[in-house]
């Protein structure tokens, strides 16, 4: 077999064999096949994409190229959620609580953000003494014990989507519909939970920036999943708009304890809610709408909040910053920004928002550089609010005061203003299951 | 300027700015951009083309990466040819010559042949005693005294094209039209001639299988010469079937010698005098009418002869062998292939042809690999010729009794017998010229 054939046959757009595929990924991993002809065959297939066969043969192998864990010393059905990224994203903070509380499981692997804010592991490290590097046996300890742990991704996860991925960032294949759905569910079938729900956000702030390259890509994962015997679903769900108030890191830890005491934004309570019941629905605890009650019960009862504080506390983290989020360090530096008219917002650029994040420290400009726990933005106002003369659109976070005079510059231009109301935002666009497409 | 951003710009479809190309042609010499990020952008022309902006920037670019020959040195308009390459090519050896004998100048460098067989350089090199390595000066000195000299093109033309073919080579991405065109006019525009003539081969045994993309590659090559202030002009011609009867290198020398005395077959006649007449009215020597006379005149009064026997000379070649072409070395073992049936050939594989002579030793199976000049295939029926039981449809030359008995097996595979007659093949397809297309 030769790496020049299968670059020339996907080049022709011809389906790969999964020999050819298994020859490929082997040979790249150990240093057989060069960089040069690998970059060649990703290019040939953002162009000519990739068969569902294809996508289960390279995805399996992608996971099978390092550890598989081995979930079976935990009890019960395993849960995963994955989102696709996004600015304003807490949800695994919220809603694995709630799940937990509901008798449910999650042993959930996370990774850390190279995007527009930290990652959850980032997010939740901003708890102070909180852990996420902890061994195997601890981790299925915690998660017998209280039906959940949150623990940052091992490097021997999936080892070749490593690989590939750092050649993808420099050569310009990230945007691969069927390499990106390649690289999560690697992930996702090595981190060995039984069942998957995915988050695919679409919007300015996201990679997909229309509905029909979400639900292609939803689509692909749910395939590859169930090919690989794990239940999968996907939800779509909006980025044109930041996803809640926060962005940053414990800023966004505090609201999402706040949407687990029943004081949320609207929207992001609509996820927690949503996604809740499609976990524990999976997980074989009743139908989606005895589990949406489930989940709002354990809200308002407190039982999902315990079990956050839990988990913090088992993971070595400081339990009364949950139940106390005023012991949460503020951003020495904060700037609010003061509408000077009254006017609508017609529209947000989440992109924008997001970098103003980076720009804040909020997330990483380059790969393990420090990120500011404190950093972060609050989208008080967002599309389809009316602003009257002297209200906060937004406030901005920073430890750093030249990043907070830039960012105070750049947030201006992520938002669109204008005499005429629009709509608010939808916050879930579509539901995507084995069979059905449900849009909303 | 960020390589990632180039790649990115032409994956979308972009037209990159000649600071773009500039940047990474330059880039990718010094060793500053890696080759997994220029083989995904390779890619990325693969798919998404050039302009012809972009061509002839990349191509004046590739051009200026290494030495730009000053052919000032000698009288007059110097004219070029250039053969997309093909099975049975020996087209330079009797074109100079009679382009030289009427009054044209031919200042030629060509290259060895990584193809089916031999290129020219290897052809002539089977003269006893010819030398196609000659300092600069005395390249110009021959070309002004006797008006013609084919030397082997030095490493320092075009090395960018050099290392960009190398990485093309191992990646698939040799095939992609407006590459072929850069590559070729880089080496051209390099080698410092004043007016072009191309043969841009099609059919079974060249790169280009259809008449579309013959006269895609054609016209980018002619624009690319205008562009560069050269005067250009494209022949497309047909290789669907061998070119003559010879294709080896010796005995392609004895074929171009015999055409030289009129005795030529008639396709490749039919090339000679239309290559020699264009050459000639493009150098101002009258209308291509009267340029095919004066060919022809070369022809008939010896004088074409003359010429190469002046060059093989003055190359430190043994010229006896141009008047008496029975001095070449024979190949000690020869297979003749004697139909058993009458039949009529209906169709011809010239890739499968050209394989065999690989097979026996008159082509390069790797690079820097010697070649064996007594080797080759004499094809004496070709598509729609009828051949009568016991009639010789081809033979075979070769120094090596395995190869030829392996030769022998493959030779039959090429072609196709029938009970119809079929056509024969036109030689000429199309001329293509700045302003015009004539389909023959």
């Amino acid at each position: 077999m030769l790496m020049y054939d299968i670059i020339d046959k996907k080049k022709k757009g011809g389906e790969l064999a999964k020999d050819e595929i298994e020859y490929f990924i082997t040979g790249y991993i150990n240093g057989d096949i060069p960089d040069y002809q690998v970059s060649a065959l990703l290019m040939a297939i953002y162009y000519k994409g990739m068969s569902d066969t294809e996508l289960l043969d390279l995805t399996n192998i992608m996971a099978e190229s390092g550890d598989i864990v081995d979930l079976s010393g935990i009890d019960g059905i395993k849960v995963d959620k994955h989102s696709t990224g996004g600015v304003g994203d807490k949800t695994t903070i919220a809603v694995a609580p709630v799940v937990a509380a509901c008798g449910g499981k999650v042993a959930k692997m996370s990774g850390r953000g190279l995007g527009f804010t930290g990652g959850t592991i980032d997010k939740l490290e901003s708890i102070p003494g909180f852990k996420t590097l902890l061994p195997k046996e601890k981790f299925f300890e915690i998660v017998n014990s209280i039906g959940l742990s949150v623990i940052g991704q091992s490097g021997s996860i999936a080892p070749a989507d490593k690989k590939l991925y750092a050649l993808r960032d420099v050569t310009a294949t990230v945007d691969s519909i069927p390499l990106i759905a390649a690289s999560i569910m690697s992930k996702k079938i090595a981190s060995g939970s039984d069942k998957i729900i995915l988050d695919v956000t679409m919007g300015t702030g996201a990679f997909m920036k229309n509905i029909d390259n979400a639900i292609t890509l939803a689509k692909k994962m749910v395939a590859i999943g169930e090919g690989a015997g794990r239940e999968t679903a996907a939800y779509i769900t909006n980025m044109d708009i930041p996803l809640g108030i926060a962005a940053g890191n414990n800023i966004e830890v505090i609201e999402a304890i706040e949407t687990l005491k029943g004081n949320g934004p609207e929207d992001f309570t609509e996820i927690c809610r949503n996604f809740s019941a499609s976990m524990l629905s999976m997980a074989g605890k009743g139908s989606r709408k005895e589990c949406i009650k489930m989940a709002d019960r354990a809200i308002e009862d407190g039982s999902a909040l315990c079990k956050l504080a839990e988990m913090v506390k088992m993971q070595g983290g400081d339990e009364r910053y949950i139940y106390n989020t005023s012991l949460f360090e503020k951003a020495p530096y904060s700037y609010k920004w003061v509408s000077e008219s009254d006017v609508y917002i017609t529209k947000m650029d989440t992109e924008q928002c997001g970098r103003t994040a980076v720009i804040l420290g909020a997330g990483r400009e380059v790969k393990d550089s420090p990120v500011d726990f404190n950093a972060g933005i609050k989208f008080y106002k967002k599309t389809g609010d009316f602003v009257k003369t002297g209200d906060v659109v937004a406030e901005l976070y920073s430890s750093d005061k030249e990043k907070l005079n830039a960012a105070s510059y750049y947030i201006k231009k992520a938002y669109k203003m204008g005499s005429t109301k629009v709509k608010k935002e939808k916050t879930i666009i579509a539901y995507i299951s084995k069979d059905n497409i449900i849009k909303y």
